[in-house]
């Protein structure tokens, strides 16, 4: 296990004068705040502590930064808006937390290259909206989009709504400025749709949760902006039903929607509640949001009375059509927010996880987590990104229940085991970061996890960036 | 730089026990053939040679084969189709070739989970023909697509004619079945539409060259197959107002084409020579092919119209619409031969470039060349994936020219330079591999270059996979 440096006074001090005194911060409130993500409960020790948190103005505080605790080896943990929900910008080796949250301009909107230039502070939402100002898209859509930030979008790979059609953030990646360990600056990638000159470094940074270099600039490809957009509400009576629907939205309506989401009972009623308000058939097993979108209003309706036909004919309950603003946001503020409704009413610790299996396999996933469930006499919650094959499962177990604690270890060993024999795998879009690295063993073999290690080190060869994260470091 | 061991007889005789004497060949034509690509004219020594070249036939055999070269230190170097342009599968430490023309069986079409699972030696056009032929699209389109193997197409990370709305190769790679350098077999990825379950190991190794593992499986992505396609091909008078028109066909016309491709008059001329036909305004400046996609026959019409309008509005001559099979193959014919055409009318040596520079960059991009190729006499061809920013650019100087060797370097020179001050870079979709490993440092910093080399030895320390490739290696 790497040696670090402690943050002492004098650290502090340097750090003050690299980046200026209000830039750098102990007070113990920040220092506890800046140390926690989402993740709920006490999944690792309270010894994941930030020593200090600073606040750089640019890529030059950054540079500045990265040099200096190279040279003294502490640890630098990137962090953004911290709606992170795997512990990805937790300091689980201690040292200096980087709150991007002072770097978040958009430095630049390209028209006539569709792309967009940001800082890796800005919010996503603000980066969705200048794009649609300008008549573009930028198709990033994660959940927590009102308040993640695109540098924290982009460190953990942030799927999302769209990515049915659209990809996952690094989808719309194009170049990064990055600061690398040793405090030198460089551009992967450029404004360019194609480049294969080298590495596919850029991709690489995607994803990586900051262990391989600090990013501080970000160009994002933007697309034509739909005219029109149609969500429908699709009630079914049962989730085998619903989940058995899914695949044939693409090979009998030959259309690739721009979302298909999932909500089981549970998730409507615990969002409807939270939100204090009432969605349509809400007594029913299990809703899709199918969303689509085109430029001809027309050919848009044909599409969807098609879609829908193919809904009812193969059991759905109704067909509600969102095609004006105001019943869309409804809709998607009640899909967007069932997290923090299982929050809400199941606070502390829950198994909580963001399995992937392949599309097709979903219908099988549901039927054996609900087995396991009734098995293990506990309740869960299911919600997500089917069209992806990306399910959101939180396991609630009654919270005084005295074998709770190994209960959930139970449910979540069955969990897993049930995605990998699936032929699917541990995280699709949260990370694996301090939450799930002790897992990862069971999903990539030891060549894998050697590789990471070998891979991490030859980009950060004293392992300062964001230590202790994604494979075991022992 | 790395000592290898040579293939002496006992090697041969190893090799034949362990993949069967049918599978390996040390006859002088073969090693000669299967030591170069379709690179024109001695860019390298005579030194790159095959010593021995092997025909796997499973994944078995390339584990065994690598166990074996990894621990004797000889060359591997992966081959498909040898249609590459930049010399990424010649030998250039010599060794051993590996011919993956065996492996070439489509393994699974999964019309469930939208995936088609293959050997690398599966020639391109039969993965779109299966794919189509299940009414599904696999949008890989290189041009080479009749020859080339997808396993080429994977480690080139090939482009062609559909990464405007598709993206390249690697947009289309969901999973790969690899073996590392000391022969352990892993698989990257696996039927999954969205993974952040560690580094993305998948994409840095689309586009790697066979430098960090050998591929023995990959499963692409299938999407829905558009039921109507239409080609505008669209004459300008002269190639600036065709390359400033290619903007407006997604910021005004709102549309996301699936191709746009350009053709200066002299591969329009070249080609027309070559196949002995045709093309309608054949003696205007340059022509665009535009491709649209639709589900719906109306609407896709009502969308040409419009773009075709739009053309006419921004300086058309003239606009063809090929919207059946017979009159598209016919277009798309030309288009694909213009490579094949100028070789055939300027053989051997040429600058033979593949440049790729910010899309609203190009317009300049073509004034700068006109002014280089009139100040130094000489006269160029250019074509390419203009809506990618990617441009082919051969120049042919008179053959018999003394200064003709002196002239090529200054040409390729001044090219390079234009393209790094427009924001460009050096290889949109043909590679580094041995061409122009040696120009890699005018478009990397030292940091990326020595990154490369880093990353390059923990995948394969004893540097045996296709060494001496992308980066020097002095």
């Amino acid at each position: 296990m790497t040696e670090y440096h402690p943050v002492t006074a004098d650290v502090i001090s340097d750090l003050a004068a690299l980046l200026g005194g209000r830039n750098v911060s102990c007070d113990p409130d920040k220092l506890l705040s800046y140390s926690r993500d989402e993740v709920q409960g006490p999944f690792w020790q309270d010894g994941c502590l930030a020593e200090v948190v600073v606040f750089p103005e640019g890529t030059d505080h950054v540079a500045a930064l990265a040099r200096y605790a190279n040279e003294k080896k502490i640890p630098l943990t990137a962090r953004g808006a911290g709606t992170g929900l795997s512990g990805g910008a937790v300091p689980a080796c201690r040292g200096i937390v980087v709150s991007f949250e002072k770097m978040n301009r958009i430095v630049e909107l390209d028209r006539e290259n569709l792309t967009i230039t940001v800082e890796p502070g800005v919010i996503t939402a603000d980066i969705n909206r200048a794009a649609a100002e300008a008549g573009l898209l930028y198709a990033g859509d994660p959940c927590s989009g009102d308040a993640s930030y695109i540098g924290g979008n982009v460190a953990e790979n942030a799927g999302g709504n769209k990515v049915v059609k659209y990809g996952p953030t690094g989808s719309h990646v194009l170049a990064l400025e990055a600061v690398l360990a040793d405090g030198s600056v460089t551009w992967f990638g450029g404004k360019r749709r194609k480049d294969v000159t080298g590495y596919d470094f850029v991709h690489l940074l995607v994803g990586s949760e900051g262990t391989l270099a600090l990013i501080t600039r970000i160009v994002l490809k933007l697309l034509p902006l739909p005219a029109e957009i149609v969500d429908l509400l699709v009630p079914f009576p049962d989730v085998a039903t619903a989940v058995a629907f899914v695949p044939r939205i693409v090979t009998e309506g030959k259309v690739l929607p721009a979302s298909v989401e999932f909500m089981d009972r549970r998730s409507i009623n615990l969002t409807e509640r939270f939100l204090n308000t009432r969605l349509p058939y809400s007594d029913a097993g299990a809703h899709l949001i199918i969303q689509l979108e085109g430029n001809d209003t027309e050919s848009l309706a044909d599409e969807y009375e098609r879609i829908g036909d193919l809904c009812l004919a193969h059991g759905a309950l109704e067909v509600f059509v969102a095609d004006n603003r105001n019943s869309r946001d409804r809709l998607w503020k009640a899909r967007k927010s069932i997290t923090e409704s299982v929050w809400a009413f199941h606070p502390g610790k829950n198994v909580n996880e963001d399995v992937v299996v392949p599309t097709a396999a979903v219908p099988e996933l549901m039927r054996r987590l609900d087995e396991v469930a009734s098995r293990l006499e506990t309740s869960y919650v299911a919600f997500g990104h089917i069209g992806d094959g990306n399910m959101h499962v939180t396991v609630t177990p009654d919270r005084d229940l005295p074998e709770r604690e190994s209960l959930l270890h139970l449910v979540q060993d069955e969990l897993y085991g049930i995605v990998k024999s699936l032929g699917g795998t541990l995280t699709g879009e949260h990370g694996v970061g301090l939450k799930r690295r002790d897992s990862i063993g069971l999903f990539l073999d030891g060549a894998q996890i050697d590789l990471i290690r070998r891979v991490k080190l030859a980009f950060d060869p004293n392992n300062i960036l964001n230590p202790g994260k994604i494979v075991p470091w022992e």
